[in-house]
């Protein structure tokens, strides 16, 4: 019913860290013990994130200096092992359909909610129009954060704080992922979040970010049109058959066009003339996996030629990604990256990030954390 | 079988002009009584261009000096009409789908092929592809014209020549249509060609273009998705059920993702948050209609966004749209427009062109009838 916590980077099925430890931040260390988590509610799906300690048996060694001449200590052990409990502050994170946004919300009243809980910070438009349920089910104040702020927010937690975070994709490339190092400078960008649609954000300082474009043609268009054409209705799935097809047998390429005579012209025989071109006048019937993979280079291509175009625009030459429509997907990444290399003549970098999908719910739950830290310093 | 000559104002079944009266240039003249015509063979549709001069009988009326005291005069008539035979240069158009190419090369062979023709312009990715059949089914030599060339002078020309070639498109304004007035100035302009992909091609001079961009998502895509949604294969019957639809029962609107709020926020509600993102879940059947619509939404928009993306980045203003995939069509026109204007903030001006379908065609025509001229004047 509701998938668990994929962090985003990998398909469903690898191994994923399904939660971040938390920096020790001021922030951070007033949490300790208290329940608090934040809920993204996009056009599909239901993203969640909370917070709670993690106690763990750590080992210590002690060392002893045996250069000197203390005779005594020969027969003592060369050093001490204590083991020690420790406590690390951790953020979780957790999806779920909007379809099942009752369940969800069940699972935040059994987990998630205790006395000392008075209210719940909820971010995207699912949070205006679940507003009056969730205030219902869970008994709480709904905190209704800004989108944008929420979603810039996150991304710039996530980029300066957690390690291996934003990296570079090349297929055939060893290794394949190439990550970023983490540091404080990270302004100014372009962040492409790929939800249900698809929104573009110039981001300029912590504070000063720009919506400057958008589309239509998105993660809920793969799932949309993808479930019209195949008859399968999730959204993992249709990606599971994309990875398996093979889009010339849908899609109108140069070489289709031209014949072959492509060569002679040095036009490149496989770029995609017209997607889909093939399926308008062939008489034949076309297998899921196909058209599945044919939709997912669609919307990849198109959102990276927007991306690049947007980021030339505004001089910017990084462009990450964020939302749950790539998911780690090598096709959506290659596709997306090989997009960018070809529009920009290779002066974008296309990132991706490995919690794309939980940046407005990290954001969300940041704005409440930092509310109690001001609430609780300004309390007599 | 074939659609015959819709010269692209309009949707089929409008009266249309099927033909433009050429400019009395010197080029055109030479070229009466020659049979001479040119084939443009893109991904799905052949266009052809043909001459043709047409006898018709004028009325010249020739009135006389009454005023002064000529008396004799008196009961004469004050006018003369004298009926007289004139010829006009025109040339014509007609379309055919590439399914029907071995048609289309018998209507040719029957009316334009006569003894004195000896080569046919072709461009198009099919006249590489189609290069041997058009040799041995008409018995003439192919001379392959570079497509992009062709496309740029066929539009060069109608800007300049044909009178109420471009025009802008306003629904809800009296008239809909305003057109622009010819004048030799056109350059610089930006021409976006939607046949079954799109071209994006930055025009400088009459001989200086540069190709900047182009998009997989583009008339094909209407058409292959269309006939995989719908069962229908017509391109035409695809744009009259799109014509009938409610993209909003298969689009995500931002209403929907806010459930209303959208208001408070100063949010638009009818904007698209995802094109087709309620087809994902929803448990229902869609109907034709408004899956047409929704498509024909999601191509136009995107188009209008990269064809305002890249005006901007050359610093362009005016846009014309050609290719076939316009068709006159209401719909995609004022989606067309609405987008350029949203995301240009009103900067950009998309211009529609009446033969947006036979640039290519045009140009190629052009080309020959030019390298005839100069044959004839080298000629000893």
């Amino acid at each position: 019913m509701a998938e668990c916590g994929a962090s985003g980077s990998g398909s469903s099925g690898d191994s994923l860290d399904k939660s971040i430890t938390l920096p020790p931040d001021e922030i951070f260390r007033n949490l300790e013990n208290a329940k608090r988590f934040a809920i993204d509610i996009g056009g599909s799906l239901t993203k969640l994130a909370y917070y709670s300690t993690v106690q763990h048996k750590v080992a210590k060694v002690r060392s002893f200096d045996h250069s000197g001449k203390d005779t005594e200590r020969e027969h003592e052990p060369p050093y001490e092992i204590s083991v020690q409990e420790e406590i690390t502050a951790r953020l979780h994170f957790i999806k779920f359909e909007n379809t099942y946004i009752e369940a969800c919300l069940d699972f935040i009243k059994d987990h998630l909610v205790n006395t000392e809980t008075k209210v719940i910070q909820a971010t995207g438009g699912g949070a205006y129009k679940f507003k009056d349920l969730i205030e219902e089910k869970l008994r709480l104040k709904v905190d209704k954060e800004d989108v944008m702020t929420c979603l810039i927010k996150g991304c710039n937690f996530v980029l300066k704080n957690i390690p291996h975070e934003a990296f570079v994709y090349q297929k055939d490339s060893d290794p394949e992922f190439r990550f970023q190092t983490n540091h404080p400078h990270i302004f100014p960008y372009l962040l492409v979040n790929i939800g249900s649609g698809v929104s573009i954000v110039k981001v300029e300082t912590e504070d000063r970010f720009e919506w400057v474009g958008g589309s239509s043609i998105g993660g809920g268009t793969f799932w949309g049109l993808g479930a019209l054409l195949t008859k399968t209705k999730k959204f993992d799935e249709l990606l599971h058959l994309a990875s398996r097809g093979q889009h010339s047998n849908v899609d109108m390429l140069v070489r289709d066009v031209y014949g072959g005579a492509h060569q002679t012209l040095g036009l490149s025989g496989n770029l995609i003339a017209s997607s889909f071109g093939k399926s308008a006048t062939a008489d034949q019937e076309f297998s899921k996996e196909d058209m599945a993979k044919s939709l997912l280079h669609m919307i990849s291509n198109d959102i990276g030629q927007l991306a690049c175009l947007h980021a030339r625009l505004h001089s910017l030459d990084r462009v990450y990604f964020g939302g749950f429509f790539i998911r780690g997907h090598p096709v959506t990444m290659r596709t997306i990256t090989y997009s960018i290399n070809f529009f920009s003549k290779g002066e974008v970098q296309a990132l991706f990030l490995r919690h794309e999908g939980y940046l407005g719910a990290i954001g969300a739950f940041l704005k409440g954390a930092e509310q109690d830290s001001e609430s609780r310093c300004w309390r007599p």
